[in-house]
């Protein structure tokens, strides 16, 4: 059934001023909708803002709380314009979208900006009852990628979840016994699982919940983003990234370290070095205004000059595949970008990790990454660990 | 700039059939992406599927790790695609919109379904490059309702961590010391948080992630989504509310149990009363066929027979303000509801809670929430623990 009715809105904003945000969604798939309400809404929930001030529509499940603990100026019932719309439109299937536009019209605005991954059903409805809907191009709240003074601490606390499970790992490598290539651990032979376990349980006392936290040993290292799983061994490179989000502000930390239990031969060195050497060489570049896309390129350089060179078959990639870095703050990845495929000049306080990598089967996966803040001249380091990979 | 290029595709599916799902999103926000592709891919990619076959365009990242373990059929390289993206439209910016058009293209498909909740910008991009796109009304795969006896399992399984977080909090309940209101844990003032610490572990160790975890008592337990903090007291009703996310299979647990460690009172004992006859109430009248609403209303009559009444003010709301449950898989809240604000027929093999829950500031929260298999005449229990909550 076509979609007739049209509301009578005032127009409140010129033509050319950008229009307010408005965003569906719930704090768990949109670090958006968290920077904009600072409180966590675990299910979908209409949110806007109106000349400086932020509106809220939630349900009586979460009223309460949003009212005492949120950044929103005004917290409306969603109860009372679901009773509403149904008044309004008593033939009509009353969702979402007719509560919006409900609210659209109290406030007498009808031309909204909304982000990139605003539900299309939602969209289609919302343009057809007549609301004019820009869709941003690039980030709704640019200002996100720019990283206030507190928001940094909670980047460093993050980081500082993440090096104590690596202290909780290397405790358990170097207390591991070698047999051949055997790891044992407390009489068991020792796994990803057992390693992920002590990771995740430091970042939980620590007040952050570390999911997906990847150990991955030899070959199954060389997918980065296979988590591992089964025996660790002895002598092979295991890659360790830990990215924990603090759960009371929901920021990450981004930390990875390789390590190797027992002894390393020549080329597992070479390799490690080679991927410190390029994170050294990227991390001493970046500054404000410079492109991450240049930054990308010194370490293709870096490896290219000592010989490891990259190659994409049919049946996956192997040297270094992935982008160098990315921005980090309530989304483990965001804005902005340190890739061969896109230009992006990094901004003064932008936070981005630093993350080189190298990738062979039959000789393992190497990949060291750190965390810096971009500053006029040089960086800041906000994520610490030692860089001693062998344990002997 | 106006969209002007229009591509020439063959049209192979008839207008009147259901044209193949099309997906652009991660499987940390979609469970149909994971449904879909049966593998965790945690950056935005590309899924659709045609003449049975289901097809994904993921980045070198992820290429070898998909092709190894997913769902589906074919596998294909985004660097590849977004190389002919570029030489197909030099001037324009290429995204996941080009690359998607480029596929059609090659599989000869001008006419997809996309989610409701596929991102706004792409839908427009798409529409705008001559894709013909049916958003979905209602879920993508309606088959994720009806749970086939592995998904049944998986769901066992994650409310057996549940049951592991109930045991490990109540041994931590049942050991505290009461000294006068307060509860004392190994010479420490009892809180929230280390309950939730001691939950999570044993979640972890079990294999699951409970995230948000809900350890709140007295007062805070009537926000039903805070999540407490502090210290909690003797006497009070305490809310328990574990959802762990099972790492292997993604799917969920959900169960809620009230406890009260010390002494209940009569007021207290006639709130817990209360709301398990009411579970039961809304338990033994679930079968397949049966409307949500109808079981939603007998927990409200319910709880009315008992005295125990709704009030919405500006400030919150008190009583039972909530639905009665909700569909459990691969996300916490899906579909089948059991909810007074909608009509939903539960499909047998649909798994749903049971949560009834009253809430009044003063005396306390309580919540008690199980997960059944609907069947033909009646339900399966899906979820185990024991219902006594006064630990004296």
């Amino acid at each position: 059934m076509p979609i007739t009715y049209q509301l009578n809105l005032r127009i409140s904003v010129p033509g050319n001023s950008p229009s307010p945000p408005l965003l569906y969604t719930d704090t768990t798939r949109s670090p958006d909708a968290l920077y904009f309400g600072q409180v966590n809404i675990p299910d979908p929930f209409i949110a806007f803002s109106l000349r400086g001030k932020k509106y809220a529509i939630v349900s009586a499940l979460e009223f309460g709380r949003v009212r005492k603990t949120s950044d929103f100026d005004s917290v409306l019932p969603l109860d009372e314009y679901l009773r509403r719309a149904r008044v309004f439109w008593p033939e009509r299937k009353i969702g979402p979208a007719e509560v919006i536009v409900l609210a659209a019209q109290d406030y007498g605005q009808r031309r909204f900006t909304v982000p990139e991954d605003f539900p299309a059903a939602i969209y289609q409805k919302l343009t057809g009852l007549g609301l004019e809907l820009a869709i941003a191009d690039g980030p709704l709240f640019p200002s996100r990628e720019i990283k206030t003074p507190t928001e940094i601490a909670a980047i460093r606390e993050g980081n500082h979840c993440s090096a104590l499970g690596f202290a909780a790992a290397e405790l358990i490598l170097r207390s591991a016994k070698v047999k051949g290539r055997q790891l044992h651990h407390r009489g068991k032979i020792l796994t990803s699982e057992t390693l992920k376990f002590a990771i995740e349980v430091a970042c939980l006392e620590a007040g952050a919940v570390s999911a997906n936290t990847i150990v991955a040993g030899g070959d199954q290292a060389c997918d980065p983003h296979e988590r591992g799983t089964g025996p660790l061994r002895a002598h092979e490179l295991i890659i360790i990234d830990i990215f924990p989000r603090v759960t009371r502000t929901g920021f990450h930390g981004d930390m990875t370290r390789t390590f190797l239990r027992g002894r390393a031969n020549e080329a597992q060195r070479g390799l490690v070095d080679a991927v410190r050497s390029a994170q050294i060489a990227a991390t001493k570049s970046i500054r404000a205004g410079v492109n991450g896309r240049f930054i990308h390129n010194l370490v293709v350089q870096e490896f290219l000059r000592r010989g490891f060179a990259t190659r994409h078959t049919p049946k996956g990639s192997t040297g270094f595949f992935h982008s160098t870095g990315h921005g980090l703050g309530l989304a483990v990845h965001e804005m902005p970008k340190i890739s061969g495929a896109v230009d992006c000049l990094l901004p003064e306080n932008a936070v981005v990790t630093v993350e080189p990598g190298l990738y062979y089967p039959g000789l393992g996966g190497c990949r060291i990454e750190d965390v810096v803040q971009v500053t006029p001249t040089s960086t800041r380091l906000l994520s610490r660990y030692h860089y001693q990979w062998e344990l002997t």
